[in-house]
């Protein structure tokens, strides 16, 4: 085994989106118990001008999706953002790791220093090799929306353990 | 260039490190603007059951460095945990930065099937290949902790945005 492009993003990406898909579980099933309104944790907010949950979780979806997309040079599948349950973000998740498991690895390998253009915001573009682009923007992005849906579950109540975030239901 | 053990995980680490510095920076100059305690901020956790924020800066530095101490095979200096400021915190980091870039990359680099094992909890240990623990162990430990503290303080009110977190004082 040795490292490699496709071998540091997909299993890496494929792996945290599992895990994410485990810790919605268990907040959709403490909304369940609770008789909580879902919507009150799917809109909820770290601080008022940060994006809601909902978001974090397209978000994550997505920067996995567009990130292996531009590594490999390959067309992501568009998804609607118009998720409004557990349910519509698992699958939203299934769906992204539908797509990822498409990408062959030969496709992501050899990008190291492939010159990547993306937008940031709405009217700015950057532009990172390959490498870069993978380390320090695709996965910094991936793990920060995945561990901002944890706490945001966390911090309302829902019991969750770093096992579920490092390891989701094989833990 | 290409991926190495070394380059999958130095500059990242490295990177967050350095910008986990700069957040905490943004954090003590809030508390000395706003005349806050920084104990208020430095002991707020996510949630009862959850470490303050002291503990999340200590963890991100312990497992940069117990990661990349036991994938390259050499000792890591012992740091005590009696931080009790701001400008304590951003010490440990750069005392963790410092101690990472006596690292030689050489030394990082081939480990990735070399069996490595680490304590998990106060009693069990756990074996993971070098890639693997890298990967699904070090790294995402790692975004965690960075994460949690950069919310705590964005949830505290503390100007942050993901620049700041993504590319720190670069940014």
């Amino acid at each position: 085994m040795s490292l490699s492009m496709s071998s540091a993003s997909l299993p890496v990406l494929q792996t945290m989106l599992n895990n994410l898909s485990h810790i919605l579980a268990k907040g959709q099933a403490f909304a369940e118990a609770r008789k909580i309104d879902p919507t009150a944790l799917l809109q909820y907010r770290m601080a008022p001008d940060m994006l809601p949950f909902t978001r974090q979780i397209q978000i994550a979806c997505d920067m996995s999706k567009l990130g292996v997309a531009r590594i490999a040079g390959v067309e992501a599948p568009k998804f609607d953002d118009n998720e409004a349950s557990f349910a519509d973000l698992r699958g939203r998740i299934q769906k992204t790791l539908d797509w990822l498991a498409t990408v062959p690895a030969a496709q992501i390998d050899g990008t190291e220093d492939k010159e990547i253009t993306f937008p940031v915001g709405r009217e700015a573009t950057r532009t990172m090799k390959g490498e870069a682009y993978l380390k320090h923007w695709v996965l910094p992005n991936v793990f920060f929306h995945v561990t901002t849906a944890y706490l945001i579950l966390r911090h309302n109540g829902v019991e969750l353990g770093k096992a579920d975030y490092l390891a989701g239901a094989q833990a």
